[in-house]
Formats: structure tokens, C-alpha cells, sequence
């Protein structure tokens, strides 16, 4: 989004609450319910989103006064972080405010570990505009490899990086990966892997340029950033290929990637990537590549009740490969990580993942 | 080190045990013992290391014998990934083992989560060895940028990467900056600073360019790849100044860089810089810097304890500048963030970096 069209929405929200002023109204505040009642998941697109579900805040309430006058000032920062052309943290945001406001600011709202901030996701949702439109920078995670050429314009001057040429490391995916930025790349595929010791392996056997794909690692749980980037790879239609463990923490960041999270629902489309199959590893796996059997973990509470909660969501029971798996956990009371693949060989893992594409051996 | 050495290391560690077996002797392991108590601060170079006490592991002996073995069995697989040319981590080699030994290998040893896993110290304290020289892989963070050119040959390729050239991301620093890669820097002296979203405040304003410096942050505490960069770019003789929350999780990631930790102790010079200086942010900035006073926020528990015992450490406590600022925190009861500087003006961190290390106002 233009730093213009951010500026014209804050300026919007501003003028609606001057008007109701002017009109001797107290100022209110429409947005999404962003609540669980409301969350829906989208057959349509294959996401969970927000429903229609309003409320309105209203600055004449002892309830409500605080946070509203809190969600202004936040608006009214921004816009001057815009204005500025500088970008900020959300730590940094709170600095600011508490400069201007003094002591009345709730400082765990505003804390960078924080996956979620309520005032910031008021303004989001209701002027449908992302955070890192309003130049907040989020918690950069995630590494690329491969064939893809960025032109990055940052700090008046710009980059080009190539994804071929970036050694051992690899290009750190931004916080911001829409403004001011831009990619292309000739990868026929895109292969997502949860764990960057994994990653660190394949760009080390050059994955990437035997198979003409990116590799990309999310460093476990996707940052903003790595979705964003995985949707407009999907956008251009590269295949989303997701390799992760098959437990508790493996299939939630695949259903992130995928669907959203319940958390995260008002992020809506944006984020999600309906189009990514689960490639691995899987309790399927264990029968198909004997080696596995004595390689295979206990579960732990953790995995048992996640396995649970999954066979209860609509989207995900749908799919009989799902369930089959997940039951195995639950009835076996094993599970099984990414890093098994490396027991007998460390090379194997290359050959897993050519033979699960090729073949088509994917859960949805 | 060469993986010619790295054999030799362990393969003497072999061969000692094979003749003790000839001569009819139980084989035994000679490390440092790893203890507070056989810890010590050396004067002479200004860090923390292991003492001189020795400790004798048996493998005759009820209640070392499967350590003893596992130990012999990790030097017997990092022996085979450095013949193989590979890397991997230490979650690999847990099932590298698991395969060959079954299910008598303790998972937890292995988890990439732990800071420290006793086997592979066993090895690096008893051969001299650092894990990198085994092949293996640590958890790797930290980003550069600034005047600094690294040619990386990895996977069998060479690469040369421009740190002025990569944009909002900066280079990743790797797991290893030993082995098969290089660097040159024209830069006058390295910043770290400890959060990530400072960092990219600052690259955003070319800090790096306008000074002539590298920007290092190791996003919160150091990973050994980053402390590794440091203890290297010190002994290029460039002041490493660094920049931190004046909080217990500042500190303390300060003084890891700075000596070592306690329980990081074992790895001695090699990991640590005593030529390194903080800068701040400090108590004694608030008096100077007169916004800061509405900006510092309440010390927590932590910090309080914290303070008390890095009073107490007579490396720390030699230093009255430390013993001042300690003694605030712990008597005002409150502490201050680097991204306190920010309240007024985000502008305002790079001169605050430039005054004070021009005035030279730091903290030993």
C-alpha cells in the first residue's frame, strides 16, 4: 500500500470522529469483533477469517475511554512515522507515547513478544490496512536460498540481491516484503522446511540448484514477514511444498502457514497460503521407509491433545489423510521429526523429498 | 582448524584408548572438570575458563559407562561427517546414534533447545577442539552490515557478499565463521546492538555508512557464531562497542561477550572479548539525557536480582562506574531500555552512539 493511501485512511478515521464532534456526538470507533465466536473459516478461499461481526467503541464510555484515546494517539503516530519516512518497532511506538501521554500507557501491550496488539490490530482491521503499511516493523525470522533476485530500495539506495550467491547463510526474509520491494525468480517450486538446522543441510547439498526451487525456512513458527512472502510466491503460482515435523508444533506452523490460526484469524487472506500440501514427514512415512521404525519418538502430552483438537476442526477432518495420521499418533503414541530422515544417511533428506513431489505423496 | 587436525584429535582419542585395552587397562576419558568451582577469572586476559582440575571418566565404572560410550560413539560420527565433508546438528547426530546404538541415547542430551550438552563439551574440553572443527552445526543469529566483504566457500562454491549491499536484511551471521570462509572490512569499529529492531532503526539510517562502522546485533544473546565474529574482529584490533538495555538480560548478554558466562565458562578466549566496551544505555544517562527521566520504566525482580549479583563477582564489582549504575537500579528500583531514546525523536539513537563513544563515555 502507498504511504499515501495509509495517510488518507488514518486522515479518514480522524475526520469521521471530528464530524461526530462537531455534531456535538461523542467520537466512536467501528470495528471487526475480533473474538472467537467470530472467527469463521472461509470454504471459499480455504482460510479463517474474521466474520461480520461489528463492534463500536466509543470514547464516552469509562469502559472504553483509555484504550480509544490510546488507538488514536497510536493512529496519529503512525502517521507521523509516515510522514517521516522512518520505520518503527512497536516498542518503540510505546516509547513515543508514553513521551507524549506520560504514565497512562499499559506497557505489556506494546511488548515485541507479543504476538498479538490489540491497538495496533484495531487499526488493522478496521481500515483494513496491514501494520507494516504504518512503517511498524514486526519480528523479522526466516532465510531464503535459491534462484530469486531482489531489488531492495531501503534507506534511499538500492540492492540487488541474489539468492544463488548467498553462501551459507542465505537472504534474511524482512519484516516488510511489500513496500519498496521487489522480486523474480525462476524457481519452478518453493520448499518450505521448519527447522533451519534442516535448511543449513539442503543449501549445503545445493538443493535449490539440483531442483531449480527456493528453500526457505521459517526458523519454526512463520513470521509475518515469511507468510507474506509465501502468498505472493503462491500468487505467482510456485507450488508451496511445507516439510516439517510430524508433531504438535510442526502441523501448527503447516495449518499457519496454510489456514491462519485461530489467533491470527484477522489477518484473513493476506497471510494464508490455501494452496500448500504437507509433503512430510508423516506417520505414513514410518511404513513407507522401514529405516524409520526404530527412529520414531514418543509423543508427548502436548502432541496427544494437539492431535485431539486438530480431528475437531471442520477443515482439517475433511481430509482422510489427516485423520489417518493424526489417529496413528494418538493410537501409537509416537511421533516423528524431520530430522530422522538424517539417521541413516545425511543426505537421504534430498532424496525423501524429490521421491514425496515426484510421486505426489502429500497431505493436503 | 583443519579437518586433517580434527581427525588427528580424535583419532589420538582412539588410539590412547586402544592401547590402555592392549595393556589389559580399563579405557578412560581425561577432561576439565566442569564446575563452578573449577571455574576461574583469568586476570592475565579478562575472562572467565575452566581451571586446571582434571576429572577421569572410566569406562569400566557402573555409573559412567554409557556416557563413556555415547562419548566414544559422538567422536566416532563427527569423525565420519568431517570424512564425509558434511554438517550437521547436534539433533542429527542424536539420530545418527539412535540408529547405530538403538534406543539407549538420551534424547533431552540432544535437543538443540539446551545451551550446553555435555557429551560434545567433553570432546571440545578434552581434545581443544571447538564443535565447528567437528562439523557440527549450532543455532546460528545475528545480523551485519556495514564495510565488510566475505568470501564464503561453501557446498563447493565461493561466494563474496558485500555487506553494504543487502538491503533492510543485512548478512546472517553463520553457525561457522572459522572454516572455509573469510572476511576484510575497511570499517573503524563495530556497534552491537542488542535488539534486532534497533538494528534495522539504524541501518535504515546507513549508521554504518555515515561512520564508517559495522552494525552487529546478535538479536538478544549472542549466538557462537556472532561471539566467534567478534572475538575475530577484535583481534583485527577494532574497538567493539556495545549498545544494551539497561536491564539484567542487557547485562548479561553484555558480559557473555565481554568474559564469558558461568555457565559458558568452558569455552574461554577463544568465544570471549574483553576489549569490549558498553556504552549504554545506563542509569547515569538519565541525568545526562533529561527525557529519558519520564521514559524508564520499573525494575523487575529479575533485574533487582540480577544487580545484587553481578555485585558481588569481583570481575564486576572492580569497576566503580558498574558498582554506580548497579547500585541505582537496585536503589531507585527502576531501569531504562535502549529504546527509550527513541520517545522524542526515532532520529536521536545515532547521535546518541556518536557523542558517546567521541566523549568516550562507557562503562569498562
Amino acid at each position: 500500500m502507498s504511504d499515501k493511501t495509509a495517510i488518507e485512511k488514518l486522515e479518514g478515521l480522524g475526520k469521521k470522529m471530528v464530524k461526530e464532534i462537531e455534531k456535538e456526538e461523542g467520537p466512536t470507533f467501528e470495528t471487526t469483533l475480533r473474538t472467537k465466536s467470530n472467527t469463521i473459516y472461509d470454504e471459499g478461499v480455504g482460510c479463517l477469517r474474521m466474520g461480520d461481526k461489528k463492534e463500536l467503541r466509543k470514547f464516552l464510555s469509562v469502559a472504553q475511554a483509555r484504550t480509544f484515546m490510546q488507538t488514536v494517539a497510536v493512529a496519529a503516530k503512525t502517521k507521523k512515522f509516515i510522514k517521516e519516512d522512518l520505520h518503527a518497532s512497536i516498542r518503540s511506538l510505546f516509547y513515543q507515547l508514553k513521551f507524549s501521554l506520560g504514565e497512562d500507557i499499559d506497557e505489556d501491550m506494546f511488548s515485541e513478544q507479543q504476538e498479538s496488539n490489540a491497538l495496533i490490530e484495531d487499526l488493522e482491521v478496521a481500515l483494513g490496512i496491514k501494520r507494516e503499511d504504518l512503517h511498524l516493523t514486526t519480528e523479522r525470522k526466516g532465510v531464503v536460498a535459491g534462484p530469486i533476485i531482489i531489488k531492495d530500495k531501503f534507506g534511499g539506495e538500492e540492492s540487488t540481491i541474489d539468492g544463488t550467491a548467498m553462501g551459507r547463510s542465505g537472504w534474511g526474509i524482512p519484516s516488510d516484503v511489500d513496500n519498496d520491494i521487489d522480486f523474480k525468480t525462476t524457481a519452478k517450486y518453493v520448499l518450505v522446511c521448519e527447522k533451519d538446522a534442516m535448511w543449513q543441510r539442503l543449501n549445503e547439498d545445493k538443493f535449490w540448484k539440483k531442483e531449480n526451487c527456493l528453500l526457505i525456512t521459517p526458523k519454526g513458527q512463520s513470521s509475518r514477514g515469511t507468510r507474506r512472502l509465501l502468498r505472493k510466491l503462491a500468487d505467482k503460482k510456485l507450488p508451496i511444498y511445507c516439510f516439517m515435523d510430524c508433531d504438535a508444533w510442526g502441523w501448527y506452523i503447516y495449518w499457519t502457514i496454510k489456514t491462519g490460526s485461530m489467533n491470527l484469524a484477522y489477518l484473513g487472506m493476506d497471510f494464508a497460503v490455501p494452496e500448500a500440501k504437507f509433503i512430510g514427514v508423516t506417520m505414513d512415512d514410518i511404513e513407507e521407509f522401514k529405516f524409520l521404525q526404530k527412529l520414531t519418538i514418543r509423543a508427548k502430552d502436548v502432541d496427544l491433545k494437539r492431535a485431539e483438537e486438530m480431528l475437531g476442526y471442520p477443515w482439517i477432518n475433511r481430509h482422510k489423510e489427516w485423520v489417518r495420521n493424526l489417529k496413528l499418533v494418538a493410537s501409537t503414541k509416537k511421533k516423528i521429526e524431520q530430522d530422522a530422515l538424517q539417521g541413516e544417511r545425511l543426505t537421504f533428506v534430498g532424496e525423501y523429498i524429490k521421491q514425496k513431489i515426484e510421486g505426489k505423496e502429500w497431505l493436503p
